[in-house]
């Protein structure tokens, strides 16, 4: 492998070329059920060309080298070469805890998540834990996510400062919660509004840095704070909106009840939150009439199956959110740390096994009033809908496929770089049956990889991570710049 | 560490010693609600004596190696040590296409699991995939499996030619299936019995080879088969029996309507093979009759949690088997390649998110008639009922709990050693939480750690497996001789 000289964006050349097999998507494999290679786009000899962290031209080597002939070419043989991974729902002050004994959400809210939120007050603390946070996702091949901080300032805005740092385009913000958690956790409406103003101001659309109005969930906020997110909203309109929905189905009615509203979305609603740029995770026990509230109004849902399996939540309804008739934005989350792993490989393991239950559950098998066979087929995910979910069609649920998720020219330069034979000692002669040494010739060869990479495989497979064209994290590299401070 | 300096069996003294942090269980955690310690051990400075494979004492380091005065020592500091991993139900000719996509159970076996187990008709194939299967379980800690090979002899021989060389304490048989599979990959009854037949003379109690009569499913045997199983049981009532019970709603169907008996378990009944050493993989549809049954006839089911996500097969009850008015045994399984992982370290983490799944299913927040809190309970793994399930437990599963499963006087020294440390990059930071460099002082910290490891790691935790009181595998060590051959 040709070694890529530069060290970080100080000293980036203008334009770049980088050399491998390239998979990314066009379009959402979702609409061409039968024939998903459609929606995707594989070279096995391809080559990107970045000009100033974007990408300025992407295709086979043969043609587009010849267009650019002076430009310095890192060659990436023997691996699977990727849009970044989008992490749609993860929590910064939770990296340490992921992982936790033995409850459903409320509980465990309560015994392990405000406690240790509570330790990002201090800017020490929150510093560290963040690096801790973003180094986690670049070992994961994330290059963005859309988080959760807490109700502390201090937080978002190292939040903030980290992802500048690491030049990362984040969507996040001031996570508000002014009932239901300990006295010294919550927060007032008053404060939180003029927090997040002041953090708008300061961070909103600096660098990559994008501002999400966060009220943690619909349980934890008073009218008054959602009258305060509405209030924001209106005077920040190109704001994002983060927060929950319907994840546990115990929440879900104390919801309906503290609120007066007939369902977890309608209050959401109430303050007019649901819209273009909102996104809604878990979403678990939304109705049918809520998934199509949800596509008419152009708002989001994040799915997180490693926490919805982990805490018991449920089953989201894969299915059901890709309904043609009703098909809901959506991203896929790790949840960190309800879900509890950082890798979306892992989140792709297990977003199959829930596909695959639901699957078994509509075909009729157990009880024929459940059947549905085209939302059952749906529920399967197969490695164009996993990948796609985590690349384009993440970006897309995140409203910034205009900005990343596949390689097209003019988006931004976030790859991952896989390596199909790391992982467990069984992935090696299982890959074997797949592809010789000279690797994936075909979309279909690749694509069988990448879904090995996501059953057999897990966090080893991720070799390198590139954000705006500079290498950010390598495997090997025991002492990456990076990285080192960390442990 | 002192490094231990016997290289194989040939070479191995009479008496040594392995000094560490141990944690084993004497008691059924599930018998202790509340008080689940008491059904664990735990020495933070601990001493194993070990005679000719076998311990012959096990305490608190200070007392016990004032008994011991001349016996080489071999430290293993900064690590827990735990019983060898027991692998419940896992298939050796199905290593290469663990994680393969799309179907439920009765399309995956026709489109993936023929093509792949015919191969092992082959000796040299099945000599070359059984040193890989083996491979994988000492690299995951798995000390002991009962296994299924497939329908040709030759698997089954070099199963029990390739565990003798390691010498691993292993249950398995040719498998057999007379319809519901290609003209070339069936068996006859006639011709199953014969094999058999001598299979378990050449075999059975050589070396520390069991034999398990092994009719693969209901599905695919005959009652000609079935027959021959019960003829062969009369006349070797030493040998254990090994099957699927209750995978798929679809199977099950199948089965009941094939064999025109009430339930799947009834068809095992039918031919009285339901008893001591009978072990059905899977029972994800048993009824609560069936547990009952199984329970009384001293019958075992496996728990294979990866598989059944994976397969969509469904939520095993977990609650309900460990229903004290009718527990049942129960060991926990891979079921390689319906599992996608060979680690049992990751059969407890899914294992644990089936139970979370159950959990919120029963405390009666969906439907208030589900309600049962008792069970609701039970369905919860923590730490002591998952590393129990692995160890004693799983030994007890397959009846050969007088023999491994923990560190009593008289078992055999299989055992494994856990780094809290390794696995995914999230994991240092979360470790540092519950304890300090000096290692868990207190089975609370241990239990934390294990925790941990089965929920934020994985087979990176495991970095020995020693059988017999000999060293197996090391995950440092890249040329170990045992795996030097199989890449």
């Amino acid at each position: 492998m040709t070694s890529w000289q530069g060290k970080t964006k100080s000293m980036s050349k203008q334009v770049t070329g980088i050399r491998g097999s390239f998979f990314d998507f066009i379009d959402d494999p979702w609409k061409h059920v039968g024939n998903e290679e459609k929606s995707a786009r594989f070279y096995a000899d391809g080559l990107l060309i970045i000009e100033d962290g974007k990408v300025k031209a992407f295709g086979p080597f043969d043609k587009i080298s010849v267009q650019h002939k002076d430009v310095e070419i890192t060659h990436i043989p023997g691996r699977l070469i990727l849009p970044g991974f989008i992490d749609g729902h993860v929590h910064v002050p939770q990296t340490r805890i992921l992982g936790a004994f033995g409850q459903q959400l409320l509980e465990w809210l309560q015994e392990w998540t405000f406690p240790e939120e509570i330790k990002y007050k201090n800017r020490d603390y929150a510093k560290a834990g963040t690096k801790h946070f973003f180094d986690n996702l670049l070992a994961s091949g994330t290059t963005t996510c859309q988080a959760f901080t807490t109700t502390f300032p201090v937080a978002a805005e190292e939040f903030f400062e980290e992802a500048t740092r690491r030049n990362m385009l984040v969507i996040g913000g001031l996570t508000g919660i002014d009932r239901f958690a300990p006295e010294d956790f919550i927060d007032t409406a008053d404060n939180f509004y003029k927090d997040t103003k002041r953090l708008i101001g300061q961070y909103h659309r600096k660098g990559r840095n994008l501002y999400a109005i966060t009220p943690r969930f619909a349980l934890g906020a008073t009218p008054d704070l959602l009258e305060a997110c509405q209030k924001l909203k209106k005077e920040f309109p190109d704001t994002w909106i983060n927060t929950h929905v319907s994840e546990n189905p115990s929440e879900c009615r104390l919801v309906e009840e503290l609120h007066g509203c007939p369902d977890y979305l309608s209050v959401y609603e109430k303050y007019e939150l649901v819209g273009h740029k909102f996104s809604g995770g878990h979403g678990v026990w939304l109705s049918n009439g809520e998934f199509e509230r949800m596509a008419q109004a152009d708002a989001s849902v994040t799915f997180c199956p490693v926490s919805n399996f982990f805490l018991g939540s449920g089953l989201f309804r894969l299915g059901r959110a890709t309904d043609p008739k009703a098909r809901v934005r959506m991203s896929f989350g790790t949840d960190v740390g309800g879900g509890n792993r950082f890798s979306m490989i892992s989140v792709l393991d297990e977003a199959y096994k829930v596909g695959m239950i639901n699957n078994t559950h509509l075909d009729g098998s157990t009880d024929p009033r459940n059947q549905d066979l085209e939302e059952a087929e749906r529920n399967k995910l197969s490695p164009y809908r996993a990948y796609y979910s985590v690349t384009l069609g993440g970006a897309h649920g995140l409203y910034i496929d205009d900005r990343v998720g596949n390689f097209d020219a003019g988006k931004e330069a976030d790859f991952v770089v896989l390596d199909w034979n790391a992982g467990p000692r069984a992935m090696v002669w299982h890959e074997s049956m797949i592809v010789g040494n000279e690797g994936p010739q075909t979309m279909a060869e690749a694509a069988d990889l990448l879904f090995s990479i996501m059953t057999v495989g897990d966090d080893r497979n991720v070799d390198e991570t590139w954000i705006m064209g500079n290498r950010a994290y390598q495997k090997s590299a025991k002492d990456e710049p990076a990285l080192a401070s960390t442990h």
